[in-house]
């Protein structure tokens, strides 16, 4: 597979952090959200390109602001 | 349809507001991005919803920030 781009490589650490930070896992995450863990593990990696509507469900669960987590990431 | 999420109407008004600003066209935006001007145009009235690189790219062209973009929505 092509190298992901920065910004989705960024977008995953900010996710990891911020799941880190709330001392959860993938899977709790997953259950907590209906996004599965094996596609959060994708988004994590960087691997993945989620939709606007699947980072804000993500991030909404993880108490972080779309605005902050590309804040972030530096876009 | 379904009524579109707050969210993503909010994204298109951004979209919309930034691209007026830039004083271009939908098409000339498509023709800039490779995004077709019909999707653009669906991302501007809220009814898709993009994936992170797709917002990355139209942000770009139109000079604005993704963290700007998703603070002006109010997430």
């Amino acid at each position: 597979m092509a190298e992901p781009p920065p910004l989705l490589v960024g977008l995953g650490h900010v996710i990891r952090q911020a799941r880190g930070d709330s001392r959860i896992s993938q899977e709790e995450l997953g259950l907590r959200t209906g996004v599965h863990r094996n596609y959060i593990g994708g988004i994590e990696r960087g691997e993945r390109n989620p939709s606007i509507t699947t980072v804000a469900i993500l991030a909404e669960e993880l108490g972080v602001k779309m605005s902050e987590i590309f804040a972030r990431t530096g876009n």
